[in-house]
């Protein structure tokens, strides 16, 4: 058979599972993919068309159109005898379960019930026609109605509402003009929520899409738990019937749970039993659900049971009237006529509705990682056999749920809320379990588990925007730490290979005589030039500034000894006259004890082997080592900063007689070397070795070549020369004072 | 001669340059560092104290107490003689030089001329007794000046002082109360000033020094020119004598500037005319004294010089009165009582104080650093041969001030402010200076030019404050944007040598037969999994997933042909019965095109060689390689976002039946693998090499034995086998798809 021409899609089943009401979000998640995906297909087909211009055909416009309509091209194929069925099925269950959310998550936006239908029904007929995949239904988040209901609320409170009522003979009381205020919230969500549409198509424009990728694991964990949490609390208040004051900002929630607790003596009893029974129900179902997946050819669908025969209890018992209950109320009947949102609001609210923008997008991504990462998702996804074959299913949900506009509607009404947020909570289990990754990820990666933590806490007391934000950065400063604080070794070799090793984490390993090598294995750049150099310093087990400082002393002494007799010069090196004077070996501390020889130091050239015993009581360090070699193999960038360090550092071993070679070196590196004036007189390529084997063999052979020679470094010797006049200075040195002082040592001591 | 015991300086020379006047955050610098630094011997000293308590003598509570009040180490040992001429010429000049700047800075900062006297006496005389460094004379900086004129401002406006003065004849007109207001400034910036201080010192103890470090030098660079112009700006104000509205926040230098630009009709000739000589003068002279800095034994005084010609001018031409010119007016003679700043103000400035602590410690260890690193400034400390040798130098320069306050104020009233302000202007030169770096960080590394370029624009856009933390955040993305996208090859051999390298960048090198080799070099962290992936895609030249599918779809093609009886399954591989009908090539758009194709799959095992001809008319990319290879030698660490991704990548790739290998990986990263969950059946540990050689030499060994005994893939065989019920999925795939999948593939083609 002939693969059927264009585009259609695999027979893949819709996720149906006990997770399904938590798990529209991932819908979503792939809608924003897909959609992206989509539009790249566009772009492609439309530059396409644009490019073939001339020979463009009714075909192709046709194709065109079925690229930016979907259903023109899986409608006509769809095959009624195979998949109507299933996708009925689908569509009823997810019908259901939409109808219940959206009332649900309109009481989280503070808009009355009915227009939570709404919210559920026209995102899917928008989808139906213009969307290309069957796993998606989409509808509402939970957090980003919750973030509507807080605009909504600090924009229009109650307290802007109030009349004042004289009821025949009781005492004036002020009450809420209920009417006024909710049509008043309604305009006020609709702006916003159009606001927060326009921001994402800026955002898809602007293809702010990148972002994606810094939204790392455990910052989604974190932060989705956070949003389950913030969700948790407002449901918490609806299940307790509880009213608490609208709060806004840092610590928002902590205080809406504070207040909650203090008003806990309110609680409406009747909503609470109500609302606890829901959670248990529906959570022990849905964990039988799950044990049982394989048995049971449908899952229960609780969420609508219960919502039935909660239903009909409150009607029954009339719970209302007898126990002060918080029921639905008002539904709508039908459609209202659509109106163009207050569009003056939109300055204000601006703020507000770029962080939902943000949040939303962030959350569409970041809960649809979460489950792509869950095993049981991909396997429901497979091994489930009930759910639509196609976008069919979302059309018959959509049926459902405009059934219970136009007439189911009214039998709701009794309905408690509290049993619609206990069904909003039920659901947010998968999201509190995510708390079990945290020992895991501490396990393979601590720095994870504290952005996970992090995200999580920030998240919780700054509210999801900033707290999303402070997660993107605390995430990225920690990549920032990991290279500034990198693993670095001193190395060996490992007996007659070219292999080596850190000295540390093997055994019998040989570091070659006279030499360190050093790995560090990081890029260097500003942030990390001064752990280099300690690095450096821990490896060589000196400190190369201090061992010239104290040469200097030393070679001062040495001149004033000579000056005033006690020493003579002579071509076959140094005549001590006089048994030293200084008979207490000098204390370490007082290194800068120089103020006291500032003697003219220009007439003499000295000639000292610093590893003999010396004729002046200078500590001086010994220096075990003639050479330094790095291993730069995972040096992967260097700034201006790094370069000039380590010209810095190789001068600093130069003045006292070690050099600095540096192996396995990339090539874009020594370019950047090069570009940065790395390179002079005394920093040259030849000290460059392709692998830090070479540069040891190199050493080596110098070594023997020297040996042969005999050391001319074995007595003190001094030779009277006179130089410029120098001054010399003992202090941190700067790159460029090296230069001075390098010349002042060399002419010294050289 | 013995060493004196205990503590004291090399005799080295304070810096008195040409540049004395902007270099004196420099002596600041060197305060802070020096403060630390003793900050750090205190506490060892405390230590060490405390330790040896029982021990402890008279001798050495006298040795902490030097410690703390360094005056008692050195003052003792002061040699009059030598030193004393020398400290009196430069203790005078800096004196001369810190009066003029101090009531410059009291313009900037706000409040009477006279407090800067004050600002210039108090810090000297706090350093005499409790600093360590010659080197150093404290005083205001003039950045941070601005930055507290700016709050002093804002929170006294001239307007809150209005009254209305009916004198005489004249119409009532509204002036200002000029000494209540100044009262009021005063009161304000002394508390903030106060406040800045608490706030340092809890910097100091929470060791907030570690931010210095990501003080990087372009960063450094750009934030201190933005701070000249800031400082430049609001001078230009007081040369041309035009008043302002006082801007905040951001844009404010803008909204200044051109606020400047549109009343500069209201210049006063007098006050511009004598700012732009005392420009022009003190450039010019500044440029002699640098030119000429060997042959003349002074720099010569020039701020002094034309302070003093241009009060004997203003005074004898009664330029207030004649020209209306800005003249400082009244300095009080002596010092006010202490009072206790306004506690009460405290919470209303704190963030403004915060922001000004930040600055003020980052331009001192900035405007340091920029000093640090020019030559020059190094030279001069060394060769200048005036100034004093010890902290006498600096009571002398107090001393001076004294003179100012106690004396010589009333003499500086007729002075013009505009001279004072084109004194600090044409100090500010070596900063401007800095721009000229800007090309040659360009060179050297762009991003380094960028940090420069967008630090300085930040800065004078959003103010100094928010510039910084904007410099700083996007110094810090910019280390995350160099790992995210490192630079990676492709390898191949050196030919008969064990040395790999880009194929992109040398002649003649050796891809080994059907292997790739890959070296990455960065951490493969959650930011940049993706382009790793590209990476590999692009060095192995085929997308995996899509081979993977569209072996898929060949091999239920062949399933079908299979059943429909148009091939037909032999134990030594399959007949073709009939000439396939698929004339067309199927095109490449289409690779979803299973739908039509879901008959089960389920019987038949079928064995094919990929890269032979197939019996039926799928486009399957051809896979030239068995092996590919990741040098990780620059992996310096992997996160669990990354370890996973590896992961599937792995597995990606056996599906199609090339083996990944890993060589040169750190063993620290092995170690995280592990942790990780990395390992399993199917990715083994013999899968890891010591370098990139071994791995290709043991490859080849590999080949070699397999050629032997000849290939068992070369024509296509079909198997006849029973198996477990499964489907196929063509989708991009999660890890955990991948192990089903996987199953799926291996049941099916191997």
């Amino acid at each position: 058979m002939a693969a059927p021409g264009g585009r259609s899609e695999p027979p893949q089943l819709p996720e149906y599972s006990c997770s399904y009401m938590v798990s529209r979000p991932v819908y979503s998640e792939l809608a924003f993919q897909q959609q992206h995906e989509r539009r790249l297909q566009e772009r492609k087909t439309l530059r396409e068309s644009l490019a073939k211009c001339c020979s463009c055909s009714r075909k192709r416009a046709f194709g065109v159109l079925k690229t930016l309509v979907p259903i023109l091209e899986w409608l006509p194929k769809y095959r009624v005898k195979e998949w109507l069925l299933s996708d009925v099925i689908s569509g009823v269950s997810t019908g259901l379960v939409a109808t219940l959310q959206g009332m649900a998550y309109a009481l989280l936006a503070a808009v009355p019930v009915g227009y939570g239908l709404y919210s559920a029904f026209f995102p899917i007929l928008t989808y139906f026609i213009f969307g290309t995949s069957r796993h998606i239904s989409v509808g509402p988040f939970p957090v980003v109605s919750l973030m509507v209901g807080s605009v909504v609320l600090s924009m229009a409170p109650d307290e802007h509402f109030l009349v004042s009522s004289s009821n025949g003979t009781v005492l004036n009381t002020t009450m809420i003009d209920t009417a006024a205020r909710d049509t008043a919230r309604v305009l006020i969500a609709s702006a916003l929520t159009l606001l927060v549409g326009i921001i994402q198509l800026i955002f898809g424009g602007l293809q702010i899409g990148f972002i994606v990728r810094y939204l790392a694991d455990p910052l989604v964990g974190g932060f989705t738990t956070a949003a389950a949490f913030q969700v948790l609390v407002s449901q918490l208040k609806i299940v307790l019937n509880v009213s608490t004051k609208n709060y806004n900002g840092v610590l928002s929630i902590i205080y809406t749970l504070v207040e909650i607790f203090q008003n806990i003596g309110d609680t409406n009893l009747a909503d609470f039993t109500a609302g606890l029974l829901t959670i248990v129900v529906c959570m022990a179902v849905k964990e039988l659900n799950d044990r049982f997946r394989h048995k049971i050819p449908v899952p229960i669908p609780i969420e609508v049971i219960v919502t039935i025969i909660a239903t009909a209890i409150s009607y029954g018992a009339n719970l209302e009237k007898n126990y002060n209950a918080g029921i639905v109320k008002s539904i709508p009947r039908g459609f209202l006529p659509p109106e163009l949102p207050p569009v003056s609001l939109f300055s204000e609210m601006l703020a507000a509705s770029f962080s939902i923008a943000v949040v939303a997008y962030a959350i569409a991504v970041s809960v649809g990682k979460v489950y792509a990462t869950k095993y049981d998702y991909t396997i429901d996804g497979n091994q489930e056999s009930t759910g639509g074959k196609t976008q069919v299913a979302g059309i018959i949900s959509a049926a459902i749920v405009m059934i219970a506009i136009l007439a189911l509607g009214k039998l709701l009404e009794p309905l408690q809320k509290s049993v619609l947020a206990a069904v909003v909570i039920a659901n947010l289990k998968g999201m509190f379990m995510q708390l079990c990754d945290i020992p895991r990820l501490w396990r393979q990666n601590k720095i994870d588990a504290v952005i996970w933590v992090f995200t999580c806490i920030v998240s919780i007391i700054l509210g999801l925007d900033l707290g999303l934000l402070a997660g993107l950065i605390f995430g990225l400063l920690t990549v920032v730490l990991r290279v500034q604080f990198p693993s670095w070794n001193g190395l060996g070799s490992i007996p007659s290979t070219d292999i080596y090793k850190s000295t540390k984490n093997y055994k019998n390993i040989e570091e070659p005589q006279g030499v360190k090598i050093l790995r560090f294995s990081s890029p260097i750049f500003y942030g990390n030039v001064d752990g280099f150099k300690k690095c450096i310093k821990s490896t060589v087990g000196f400190d190369a500034i201090r061992v010239y400082n104290k040469r200097l002393k030393a070679l001062r002494k040495i001149q004033k000894l000579i000056k005033s007799g006690q020493l003579r010069a002579t071509k076959n090196g140094i005549i001590s006259d006089a048994v030293s004077t200084n008979n207490a070996f000098e204390p370490d501390e007082d290194i800068e004890d120089l103020e006291e020889l500032d003697i003219p130091t220009k007439e003499i050239e000295i000639q000292v082997d610093w590893n003999s015993e010396l004729p002046v009581k200078v500590n001086v360090p010994k220096v075990p080592i003639h050479s330094l070699v790095l291993d730069c193999g995972a040096i992967s960038f260097l700034d201006v900063v790094g370069v000039r360090s380590l010209r810095v550092i190789v001068k600093e071993f130069q003045r006292i007689d070690v050099n600095v070679y540096f192996a396995s070196l990339q090539d874009y590196v020594i370019e950047k070397l090069e570009q940065c004036g790395f390179f002079d007189d005394n920093i040259r390529k030849d000290t460059f070795f392709l692998t830090v084997h070479d540069a040891i063999l190199y050493l080596q052979n110098q070594v023997k070549s020297q040996e042969g020679q005999g050391s001319i470094l074995e007595t003190i010797t001094l030779i009277q020369d006179c130089k410029d006049t120098l001054e010399l200075i003992e202090t941190e040195l700067t790159e460029e004072e090296l230069d001075v002082q390098d010349e002042a040592m060399r002419t010294l001591a050289s």
